[in-house]
């Protein structure tokens, strides 16, 4: 490892003045910006270089959580004393425990950020006996969003759709060299070819600042992304976003909650109407299956067993422009016109700020809600948004067309958190699931052919190894259930182009089936059809539980 | 309601000092003792009266939770002033919104506290026909507890042990005048025949104090113990109980959590041992299943799925006489025997105090460990000491031989908060679900005695209603799996008793039968079943969510 050691001095002794000022607006807007990420970013040093503008980096010092509200500064230096403080903060470093580099003779080490479906396919797909994994995740599983909805009420259970990451790539449990960590990576040096990490929250106190770092041949981004709030004030502090099972428990939770505080005698009429008020903000397809499955369970569920206070749940859906706008016309149509047949109450607007009990819209209309769920799109993280790579038309990580990021060695990135670079003329894609599984896949054969050619250890890929075709995105189409037995089904491959688009019951059988078949294990492909046959018969559990 | 507006009148005047500097030693034991209960205190008031002692009440001003650490006193007062402040508490009780007491011509409404066994079979049992029903709970299922310990590391899970009330009793959410209320009890006034509630936290602000008042005509207070510290130092602030869903959750996330922080790399060998020491205090049947549950999980899941660490995880179960002391002399035996084989490491021994990495023994032992599960017995919660009943030996609420509370009209007590007072020279019976099982069933059939003599309405049933045949408890047996397929099954009427009684896979087969012939629901019993199952093709399922 002489090569990196040396390559490393040399962009430390060329650091400029110019690119110091240029760092300081950055630190501020990162620190002030969202702050809703799974990351927490604790430890803080800047490598630059002129030929390598993308080494500069900072990793700074606050924590945010995943409804964040506190910042706690730990290091925070004006950009004058970070010459100094860079190189006690990279000795720092330099005494973590952790994975050395790879020594000549072993596998080359591939080191994965993120267990979301970017990650999951990327490590289900790679070769293990020409590569040791480790993955780096604040979570043991995937989780199969697009029935993640399904589980707020109860219609699926929450294991159901998660997938432990050991069974998805069992090398990380079997093999001697690869590992799974539970931790947050908080920040990666692309010189050194090293990521730091922090165990996650949770750990008894002789371990819950715990720090370590981690070598690698070569590093796969794939950490997703986080809801988008547009810094509406509020949003944060009182809604609940639907990304992670403990969302979903939380709105489960929260629901049979005030399903039952409302049976409490002597509370107001009016006070019964806020609290069953059920409010969706964001009108893409998670809000959609999100409100069709609220009233499915008001339906069939709070009429039969919440008869008391049936009279008083409702489903309000905001949206500031259309619903299932990337869906076809007639669709888009046969949507609304079932969610309102429903009892979903379809608004068009936009939120201003949200308190504690309503929503305040720009045209001063206030909305009282008793639970709030927003699902209106996402973007970057603050993880990402800290990384001094290039970076997408959108702030995603940049990356060419073999997904690889341009300017830093063995650095690839994939899913919600990366996006073409301007140079490939090419459209950052939209942040599906289907993208990500298809880059995930696309980069596993990748890794082959580089492994085939002997690339795979660390500053051995990008000067002698031929990549082959670069990655293609085919869209299969897109589909989202309405609820009562209905879906939308909608196989263009884009906006603008032809293809079949149907609606109702057909497409809902057809939902039910993709997603069944597209379920990663058999264990949870049994789950899910179970918990959908037992919600058919028995209705849904309403056990509040935890 | 005249009668009981007149009688509490005429016990507040006749307050005697005596009964009053007989209540303050009393306040203090108190508030000073265990305060690890689901109950909280808020609201204080007195009313004595020298013929019905049973009738000092102190709802005195603490909060203490599951894990209990913090006191919040709002009410204090010291009891020369409590004479003063009575009056302004009641007023303030008036105030309270509620359900006021049933109107003639209404059916009689029966309160219940609690949903545990005792109260659920109670429930299930009771002629809805004949009476309205109130539950009062802060959980709205029932636990089946025999399989708690499996829901902890993954053999089932955890919504196939947990029963919603509205299925157990569907009157609660079906008929007009029957409801479930997620609600802690706070107090009661048996004179007024008020119960005094609170919501439960998890509230929004706007309700997170609220508190309502129900009137009852006939009270059961089923609302079950709490776990027995002993007041060992650090049990409530270290240790994890085994007593509700939510407690699983949690065995099952830091044993997770230990598992995976153990991966990472530069953990010492010490440290690595200590975070998968998992520790169980006591050797009843709780923590012997529970360790038979661990080592099975050893055996066959860390040792495929945790490779890198699998040689670090050990089990030690303490005891401070005998495991499974109820049990014959032969079937102890084979339990010792067998969990020994499986690697539980069973200690003599008594715990003197827990720290946050250790528990120290009384003879000086410090025993490191990652996980602490404590399982010692029941005794009676702080709500029930609080209530001024006559109390059985032990410090249960006092009843005769038909669960009734002889001084108090209209009110009986069952479960683990019941027991038998002296004057019936019966032994109080132990803390078992069959126990409470079988007097849910008897009290159901009683109050239908009740009602068919008219007797429904309160202060109309103890002098005209003849109330049959006492209870009488016969004990059936007692079961406990020990993992690995072997359990043990003991049905002898009591401990010197005759009776078969044996050991290994027949009992293990019977053991499993059983439970799941006794699982309440279809729905549970089936995913009982295909849990089971599933464990046994798939392994257990090891996401860590939440």
């Amino acid at each position: 490892m002489v090569f990196p050691r040396l390559a490393r001095s040399s962009l430390r002794n060329s650091l400029t003045g110019e690119l110091r000022s240029k760092f300081v607006p950055q630190l501020g807007s990162s620190s002030g910006g969202s702050r809703s990420a799974y990351y927490t970013l604790v430890r803080s040093a800047v490598i630059a270089d002129a030929r390598h503008p993308s080494m500069v980096r900072e990793l700074s010092a606050f924590k945010f959580e995943a409804r964040g509200i506190s910042i706690f500064p730990q290091v925070r230096s004006p950009a004058t004393e970070r010459l100094e403080e860079n190189s006690e903060l990279e000795s720092e470093n330099d005494d973590l425990p952790g994975l050395g580099p790879t020594k000549p003779g072993e596998k080359p080490r591939v080191v994965v950020l993120g267990t979301g479906w970017a990650g999951c396919c990327f490590l289900k797909g790679l070769d293990t006996k020409m590569y040791d994994i480790v993955c780096i995740s604040p979570r043991n599983h995937m989780v199969f969003t697009p029935l993640l909805a399904s589980t707020c009420v109860g219609t699926l259970e929450f294991r159901s759709v998660a997938e432990p990451v050991s069974r998805i790539q069992s090398a990380l449990s079997g093999e001697p060299n690869s590992y799974f960590y539970l931790a947050n990576c908080i920040g990666l040096d692309t010189v050194k070819h090293e990521v730091y990490c922090q165990v996650v929250p949770g750990a008894d106190k002789s371990n819950e600042n715990y720090q370590f770092k981690v070598a690698y041949d070569k590093l796969v981004i794939a950490a997703g992304s986080e809801p988008l709030t547009f810094n509406i004030e509020g949003v944060k502090e009182h809604a609940l976003f639907l990304r992670e099972v403990n969302h979903a428990q939380e709105i489960r939770k929260k629901l049979l909650l005030n399903l039952m505080l409302c049976e409490n005698p002597g509370i107001s009429e009016e006070e019964k109407k806020r609290l069953l008020h059920c409010v969706v903000v964001g009108g893409g397809p998670t809000g959609v299956e999100f409100s069709g499955e609220l009233s499915d369970f008001i339906i069939s569920d709070v009429s039969k067993r919440y008869t008391h206070v049936k009279d008083y749940i409702h489903v309000t859906l905001i949206e500031a422009n259309e619903i299932l706008s990337s869906f076809d016309v007639s669709l888009r149509q046969y949507a609304t016109k079932h969610l309102s047949k429903s009892g979903v109450h379809l608004v068009r607007g936009v939120v201003k700020e949200v308190l504690p009990k309503e929503i305040i819209l720009s045209d001063g209309t206030r909305v009282p809600y008793g639970l709030l769920v927003w699902s209106t799109g996402v973007g970057p993280s603050q993880f990402i948004k800290s990384l001094d790579l290039p970076k997408s038309p959108g702030g995603r990580i940049g990356v060419n067309e073999w997904l690889r990021v341009p300017s830093a060695d063995d650095v690839f990135s994939l899913g919600d958190c990366a996006g073409f670079i301007e140079q490939t003329k090419r459209p950052v894609l939209p942040a599906l699931a289907q993208v990500a599984e298809r880059q995930g896949k696309y980069l596993a054969k990748l890794f082959t052919r580089i492994g085939e050619q002997n690339g795979g250890k660390a500053y051995c890929c990008t000067k002698m190894v031929s990549f082959g075709d670069p990655f293609e995105y085919k869209h299969l189409g897109s589909m989202a259930s309405v609820g009562r037995y209905k879906a939308l089904v909608d196989l263009r491959q884009n906006k603008d182009g032809r293809g079949i688009s149907m609606a109702g019951f057909l497409s809902w059988f057809i939902w039910r089936s993709a997603y069944l078949t597209s379920v990663v294990s058999w264990r949870n492909r049994f789950y899910v059809a179970v918990n959908w046959a037992t919600t058919f018969v028995f209705g849904r559990d309403n056990s509040r539980i935890g």
